[in-house]
């Protein structure tokens, strides 16, 4: 399959990258800036920073894991050229590929950080040293090569690190794991390539491991590298947010191909937990800079919060293998959240510009990083170029690559559509136009251009926020929605998912945003942005009238607002409680949360406070 | 003169540890469980750690700062040893000594972890190396030593040391400052007392030179270390709290020596917006764990305050210094409050434990670490007995060491008292008793006991929050109440500063605690602490029903809320704004937040969520 996650059990069957084709709308937008802009900027800036020529045996320049970034633009463009041919881009690719692999020792050891003259030694921190976090990325590349190209040189190159891998660390090797868990999906997806048992073997070995305190304790607690708790027995993620997404990932796919019940019971469990508790309206993952890491339940401050752009990519890894495992929909609802509002954010119109984190409140005017500047990774108010941590635009670049993979699915009963845009898809003897303008407006439009005689079922999500959803004029309720019947090439299906903007207020523990509401369309987050307010005014200093109607306006949402104004004290707290007078209303504009900080400098809320 | 900070000019005087003593009470209580169990405690940790042995040539133990903690013990010995003779503790301290003058080398460098053999070189790293700052402890020591004992031992080592880096970075040697401020304040302070000038010229040229970019740029950002914006341009405290405290109290001691308004209007401007903007309820600074910095202004998150113990002890040092400077009580108000609600907080009742951080809400329960470990500085969740890095219980030793010189002042017209504490009080011709129970009770007595036959003039600090207060039956209001008369011994004038639950609600700006409430009492604030609440109910279940009565009962205030429930859901936002029904009222008494922890793991909210 021409997929990344291609699973031998579970509910529902991935599709490939050539079994749907993304057309003009929002998503087709993205996936173009990114093959045309943004893999060319990453390959500069590979260039640039020095970690490219790290493989060539030049001083070593980077940070220990900077190797993987390397193997992660090599598992976009080989994504991308599962969508269709690119002579050059496919020469570009090959060119790197020979570089890595002039870089692997003779019993397949991989990593320009380690072993080498003046180096530390091979396996000398797994704390921090990232090796086989690395290897991770290298295979994903080459499980994506496998799927789109067949066995070339990179393949060879993935093996060997991962039969090295196993023979270091295997049954009867070292007892360890690596302080950022990813080998344990990307052995598995081998396996899943190669048939060869020892890459899964290894996988299991990876995920049970870990949580016994194999690893050494650190500042931030073992927590960080979910080496607290085993995974079987842990009630929801916790520690750095893209370890504990990358690991759950895993852990799926060890399940999966195990069919180990419990182990994907448990996942699901702390998926659940997780998203009830520890999840951003964006869908988000995160709360703290520190060990960028899950907070406490219901600890979701909007200033300051991490949103990690690698940590939403990590959320819609895990949620998918869940999805594809267990087929149900609220899984592929957290995806949408958080590919229209966390993914979505992060890359700039132009595709060379990234979030790394994805604040929910900007309270001071950012500085816009100059083009040619490597920032610290969470220090830019505004997106950046490039970080001197940069794994967020490679990981993007090989999420839009393989995006089309995650809009429908196929079963013994028919074919689902987990995702809304616009795209045609042929699989079987099945095929179907899907036309919509959709998260700007909730039709969604599907023609049948091909069908088997037999009947099958089409089955369609309908978003947890959709509580006024039609299917050919008929009310459906969130869930799925199956549609059950003989088609025949011509038939249309019309579902309109009613998007219209609405209020949304926090569950009373989530202490940050007592007293506020957000404003919500379809699956898109909408913002207050100060370039939308008259001068002298910002985002601080409105509150949100909850009485007034909310309108669709100049494509953004309108609301009234009243205006608080705000006194200088010499100490900010008085004797209390005060009502608040409110001020006179005035007509306010929200834009979509993704596109915010997209006319220069701004201040920003997501979350309003109400007045009275 | 025998007390911290002996400035030549300013509004008001300091007086001598030998002129004010403390009674039972309040803080003598502390004073007294600081000299008879936490020196010990201290002295124990910093053998056992390694610390102290690197002066003996053992191989290096601790952080690159691990030197300024036997400094900083030094100097609580030193405060202790000016409050009453102690052969035992004279000897500990001369035996410390010694071991430390062994390791000078002969041209005055002495740092444990620079220039021997396998080490980095002398001045390698200034924006991490902490030479200067340990530097700037040493010197403290010395002056404390040479305050309550005379010339001895240390302060030569202390000389030696000063002029060395006089040498070094003196204005015809290397153009650079410290990554973390402490040596400014410490050279002016040498030279108070040794009359040496060139101490004086060498703070002022640290004090100007930092903000100019002469620090190498770190992920943080140069702010951390305040070298973004030089002093006298600055509008706020920013950065690392610690350092920023530390070098704006350095900045006021050069302004007073040198006569320079400019400088001291500069920092009374960056200490009002800081308090009016960036500072807890409780006094403290710092908003976040990942820098130990100041946020953004009115970004003030209770849970994970970070609001390091150290930070308030630096707050201390920087307000006490403003108000000998210019005698605004506010700085005296300010000093209260973090003395009761950050620096009372932080040790154990038995000395031996200590909050690294003093969060303001804390969620989930912590459990109490083993006598014997060291914790990671802002991991424990509860007080810990030793931290890796261990400055705060040296900074607690060395501040309770000195308590009684925050007491009171004089000046040509009088004697002023800032802070009610039952002590002693004899200076001059004026000799007094002030007999108390405050904070419990408002009361204060203060009896003359010796008086000059000229009339002068009693100025009592009124609090902010006193606005009931009464002088000898009288109304007074908050700021300063002067009572100019001739006074013969036997006199007693009787402070009512009316003490009684209230509540304080916060600046509609301080996002983080919306709809809240806090209790304080006098200038306690109070909590609600699990351990207070019937079984099942928790302090976030629960609304403060702000139209019922606050009552003192057993020992704390008591308030009435309403209980609500927690409906668990698959996704924390819905539909809004809902309004949630109130449960039913029950009664709850709330503790002073500087004792909350102390009787086993427990949850705890300063601010209280209104219901309705």
């Amino acid at each position: 399959m021409t997929n990344p996650v291609s699973p031998s059990h579970g509910k529902l069957r991935p599709l490939g990258l050539s079994e749907v084709t993304l057309k003009p709308g929002f998503w087709q937008r993205r996936q173009d800036v990114n093959s045309s802009a943004t893999l060319s900027h990453i390959e500069y800036w590979l260039e640039e920073a020095g970690w490219l020529p790290n493989f060539d045996g030049a001083v070593r320049n980077g940070r220990e894991f900077a190797d993987s970034e390397i193997y992660k633009f090599l598992e976009a463009m080989a994504w991308q050229l599962g969508n269709g041919p690119d002579p050059e881009l496919e020469e570009r690719f090959q060119k790197i590929v020979a570089r890595v692999a002039s870089a692997q020792e003779p019993d397949g050891y991989l990593n320009t950080n380690f072993g080498r003259p003046g180096q530390q030694p091979r396996y000398s921190d797994l704390e921090w040293g990232h090796e086989l976090y690395c290897y991770g990325h290298l295979i994903q590349a080459a499980v994506a090569r496998a799927r789109t190209a067949g066995h070339d040189q990179l393949v060879d190159v993935a093996i060997r690190a991962a039969d090295h891998v196993c023979d270091v660390f295997g049954p009867d090797g070292r007892t360890a794991v690596c302080g950022h868990a990813e080998i344990e999906p990307a052995l598995v997806e081998l396996y899943r390539v190669t048939g060869n048992r020892r890459y899964l073997d290894q996988a299991k070995l990876f995920v049970d491991r870990r949580g016994h305190q194999v690893l050494q304790d650190i500042e931030f607690g073992r927590a960080y590298f979910q080496d607290d708790v085993p995974i079987r027995e842990a009630q929801v993620l916790r520690g750095h947010a893209v370890r504990a997404a990358y690991l759950a990932a895993g852990a799926v796919d060890v399940a999966v191909e195990t069919g180990d019940t419990a182990l994907l019971d448990a996942v699901a469990r702390q998926w659940r937990n997780t998203v009830a508790r520890r999840t951003y309206l964006t869908g988000g993952f995160g709360s703290r800079h520190q060990d960028e890491a899950f907070g406490d339940d219901f600890v979701l401050p909007p200033d300051r919060a991490y949103s990690e752009t690698c940590a939403g990519i990590g959320s819609v890894m895990l949620a998918w293998r869940l999805l594809l495992a267990q087929g149900d929909p609220a899984y592929a609802d957290l995806i949408e959240r958080t590919l229209f509002n966390v993914i979505a954010t992060s890359p700039s119109d132009d595709g060379t510009r990234f979030f790394y984190t994805n604040t929910l409140h900007q309270r001071v005017l950012g500085t816009e990083p100059p083009a040619d500047q490597v920032v610290p990774r969470a220090a830019s108010t505004l997106r950046a170029p490039w970080f001197s941590v940069s794994c967020c635009p490679t990981n993007l670049a090989r999420t839009f690559a393989a995006l089309s993979a995650y809009i429908a699915t196929v079963s013994d009963e028919g074919l689902q559509i987990h995702q809304y845009a616009a795209a045609s898809v042929r699989t079987g003897g099945i095929a179907l136009e899907i036309d919509t303008d959709y998260p700007s407006d909730g039709r969604v439009t599907i023609r049948i251009t091909d069908s088997p005689a037999d009947p099958w079922t089409l089955t369609l999500r309908i978003p947890h926020w959709a509580t006024e959803a039609t299917l050919d004029g008929e009310p459906v309720r969130p869930g799925l929605a199956h549609l059950h019947r003989r088609f025949t090439p011509g038939d249309t299906v019309t579902l309109d998912l009613a998007v219209r903007p609405r209020l949304t207020a926090p569950d009373a523990r989530i202490d940050a945003v007592r007293g506020c509401v957000a404003v919500e369309r379809g699956p898109v987050v909408f913002c207050l942005e100060s370039v939308d307010l008259p001068s002298g005014l910002g985002p601080d200093t409105l509150r949100l009238d909850a009485e007034a109607a909310l309108t669709d306006r100049d494509g953004g949402v309108g609301i009234t607002c009243r205006v608080v104004g705000e006194e200088d004290t010499a100490w900010p707290y008085s004797p209390g409680p005060a009502a608040r007078p409110a001020g006179d209303p005035i007509a306010v504009t929200l834009r979509p949360y993704h596109n915010w900080a997209s006319r220069g400098p701004s201040t920003m809320r997501v979350w309003l406070p109400l007045a009275g």
